[in-house]
């Protein structure tokens, strides 16, 4: 449950989650709790077999500032810095390792941590204002974490741009170089998502959810070993009722009826 | 030899072979005979020293339309569907590791295994009326194998758009994201291919079978290991009489004459 | 010391190194002498702990022309070839593991190993009628040590091409190929990368240094290595005087006066 008042509000519609951050004042800063939030939540859902699709979005006019500077300010340790960076290192890995496809929906600015959250999401429709930088530079903070998760979607010397300069990018550049799959015109962006959203839904869950877990897990993997991985998860992916359906139901020239399994 | 009904056409003029996928009224879907009959040739090609390129080509109105569905539901086994991958994935890594360039030659769609055939080439020219998509998502099969293929020549986001969308890309979508190396009108197609087989075959043949297989190997090494490894096989192409002549040639400002080691 | 007769000029004004290859005549190809030049100054800016920011210029028309083609072929010994692409092997990964940012400023071509120069530095700004290639194989020569450069900043069908073709392309399809960041107007290349020394000098010397090494480190990693490494740098980097100074004048709404540690 959640209130207007939470850091993260869940919104739960059909087989969809919306994950919104909530902290608009604060530019949706990552606070402790946001965090905590988060990763509460993620966790919950990646149990949940009926969920089909996550989005990411963000109330108020930017998506996310990044870290919450005042409340790191306050605690000057290295151990707790350390606990904070792992605990948003954890959140942004459970979105690589989330279990169906998580959306990034972008306005406005999403910086440092915040353009990170972009960066591990499996998709990200933006509008056309939107705008992004790694500009923990600017603080004397290197974004390093979020470097990782940058230089695994972007070309290596844009990224490295980025995060030495903390300048903005647009939507337009940011597509250009893999950041985001599609800027649109910011009064289309919800419409977008939904267009996006219920793509995904009208495929198979099964293969959906087949498909996300290989796709990340494959990435790290040398040729041979990803194709025999692959090779075993299509295998079985082909033995699913779905798989079956949606075959028959192309040879036949009709809509398929998916069964979820 | 093949004959005008052979799921598979081969032709070898000079040192050029040109596999050209032969079943064009189901697409050149790669049925069990097609896949078997592409690894044969590749093998017996890649045995011989006299080739210096491959055309991967397609008869028809499309390039390929990826696996034989019905072939595939005719015998729902598991075991079955393990062996077809694991038979299409080696078809997929005898392309990347085939001693010699291999240039794919896209008129029409190139979807799910076709659309991996694209992508596991060397090169790949396409008419500009070519589309490309990873579409098993549609009929319950998400593209798993083809993934591995696309994650490694585009970027992260793109191609996991095209898995789990299925949309369909179009030739300069293409270009823009890495997957293909150009695109060309619709009637220059044969002469942009042409062009390019030549370009490659007016080069040193030792050098471009030299540079084909160092290029493939030292991908997935660590910097430190890819500069030793190169390092040792620029040296040892440094002695081959075509770098010699091609260098002399070079300084002496006249074209070199190869002769081939 | 370097006169106006060393194959490298070395010019130190504040913070900031220009190492310009300075053989105009000869396309600044890199003879053995100019390569150890290059290393020799490049481990003793390493040792430089004032420094913020390298530039690798060129004098003359070119950038660079890659290896001294008529030196190689004087000394046609396999022995030799091994040290000498050991030797520009380490040059180049001096450059990626250089303790501060190295911009590259081309004007001119950027051929073979002066291409690799350019891919090797974590950043490039190019004149507009710049042009790269990597044309060793039009002298029978596959540029192998090049490819490890070019593979590791290029998208994989992009990078053969040139490899196996030879042909130049301009500044624009090096930006949109990830090989530069930028190319601007002939008349404002010195403008443009003063531009961006500027703003690199104008950020936290502790920040940039701990982000230059921390990014080329992580690269190789897997996802959850990168991560906790990553994590624990981020948290040493805020124990820096300058992290707490620069998130303490962001809060405050003033200019950072960073200490330089």
């Amino acid at each position: 449950m959640t209130t207007a008042e939470s850091p993260l509000l869940v919104d739960r519609a059909d087989a969809v989650a919306t994950l919104t951050l909530n902290r608009p004042a604060q530019f949706n800063a990552l606070s402790e709790e946001l965090l905590e939030e988060l990763q509460r939540n993620l966790d919950a859902l990646a149990a949940d077999d009926e969920l089909r699709c996550v989005v990411l979005a963000a109330a108020g006019r930017a998506f996310c500032a990044g870290h919450d500077l005042k409340q790191m300010r306050a605690q000057p340790e290295q151990e707790y810095y350390e606990q904070l960076f792992a605990r948003c290192g954890r959140v942004m890995q459970s979105l690589v390792g989330f279990p169906v496809p998580v959306i990034a929906k972008v306005q406005g600015m999403a910086t440092a941590a915040g353009c990170q959250l972009v960066a591990s999401c499996d998709l990200a429709v933006a509008a056309d204002s939107a705008k992004f930088a790694v500009s923990g530079i600017n603080v004397g903070l290197f974004c390093s974490t979020p470097a990782v998760a940058l230089t695994r979607s972007m070309p290596i010397k844009k990224a490295f741009e980025m995060l030495v300069t903390g300048r903005f990018i647009g939507s337009t550049e940011a597509v250009e170089n893999g950041l985001i799959n599609q800027a649109v015109p910011d009064g289309q962006l919800d419409a977008a998502v939904a267009a996006l959203v219920q793509t995904i839904c009208s495929k198979s869950p099964v293969a959906v959810r087949t498909g996300k877990a290989m796709y990340q897990r494959q990435r790290g993997m040398a040729l041979d070993q990803a194709y025999e991985y692959a090779g075993g998860v299509m295998a079985c992916n082909m033995m699913a009722a779905d798989a079956a359906e949606g075959i028959d139901a192309f040879i036949e020239k009709r809509p398929p009826m998916w069964v979820g399994r």
